[in-house]
């Protein structure tokens, strides 16, 4: 009991509901991802989810990649953000097919919505095969972690200017995660930021997590990145 | 209908009892918020919630105004985070009080949470006056937007690392803070960063927003943020 207010904080018939609800709700997005990882796979689509804080480089590095492998590769990106079609405009600067999908508040991309944009990019395609799509979530370390879209890779970045902390203060995403890209390393210097303590906590919370550390300023480690992408589609081919 | 799986994209009903649920939540929310502010004003204390991504310099920030400031105002501190002790302990060791709240998962603090915290910092205080508690939310640009805590003053941080696209990709966050600060700003040459493109699109969003651009690294702008939090008490001890 508060002795200013005297509330007893007590709001258990309210977060009881609540957490019927957003039950249901998980369900209804697993349901919704497994139906997109069928699709991924009917039509041998490797699919990838970015996840990360805002500006960590998400769409730099998709700009990056499109670059370099857009003539060996078949790409298509759908992105998401709360507002603006920013980011879609500037994959599509690329020569790539690209969706954006605004949420309108919303903090994550669901699979439902993923389901339409999907549809949405194959109308673009005119009936040409993708290898993989890249799905850039909304910028946000916290909620897409929860969020399966039904992807076969989930990567996490982290860029070196949010801190060495990040891992052990954002435990889901890296958990969840098959990938963790330590972006930005150009900028180590100006930061106390230990990249080796910054790898054994996240490989302490994922011990089976890839990780990369890569800078698209130099480019460093990038052509790790895009060894990685062609192996994991020459994976999927061979239904390694 | 998708002409794959022939689903109808059709969750009405699910989302008319989210959107029930979520009203009776912010409603809660909301009357918390007030019963927080009115136990600051009763108390003289001025409340700052401080929001933004991961890793842009909240608790730095914080560190610098403590070292500045302690010997004259007294300050108190609720450190919101997903997991860990971290952030409270670094504001401890600067020698003031402070609770870590940890929302185990939760990407937002909300007012019964802060109410809880706050008689927590209460306890620490052995009856000594606070003028400023901070509140430092977790590190998110999105959901923290959508919650009033009771505080008197939001103050949003954009790092410029992040990027100079983020005040048009985040508005919620513009929208409803009184002080944007853009931090970092000793890294601006690393960065094609235009930071009068930044002030400008912010003030678009919200025109009676105050801009500080600071470094917390070179000192720079860190004045003006002191003198506005000393004008700020004062301003609330004369009921401006």
């Amino acid at each position: 009991m508060c002795d200013t207010c005297g509330c007893d904080h007590g709001h258990d018939i309210k977060e009881k509901k609540v957490v019927d609800v957003n039950q249901s709700l998980m369900k209804a997005n697993e349901e919704a991802a497994a139906g997109n990882r069928n699709h991924f796979n009917e039509k041998g689509i490797l699919a990838i989810n970015l996840i990360s804080s805002p500006g960590s480089g998400k769409t730099t590095l998709l700009e990056k990649t499109i670059e370099s492998l857009k003539d060996d590769i078949s790409i298509g990106v759908l992105e998401g953000d709360i507002e603006t079609e920013l980011d879609a405009e500037r994959i599509r600067a690329k020569g790539v097919p690209a969706v954006q999908l605004t949420t309108g508040g919303a903090c994550h991309l669901e699979s439902a919505l993923i389901h339409k944009g999907f549809h949405s990019l194959e109308h673009q395609l005119n009936g040409k095969k993708l290898d993989i799509l890249f799905i850039e979530n909304v910028g946000n370390l916290v909620c897409p972690s929860f969020f399966d879209l039904g992807e076969h890779i989930r990567v996490v970045l982290i860029s070196v200017p949010e801190g060495q902390d990040k891992p052990l203060k954002y435990p889901k995403a890296i958990k969840t995660s098959h990938v963790l890209i330590i972006s930005k390393s150009d900028l180590t210097p100006h930061f106390d930021f230990d990249m080796e303590k910054v790898k054994n906590d996240a490989l302490s919370l994922n011990p089976s997590l890839k990780i990369m550390v890569t800078s698209a300023k130099t480019g460093d480690g990038l052509e790790d990145w895009f060894a990685f992408l062609k192996t994991s589609i020459k994976k999927r081919i061979q239904g390694v």
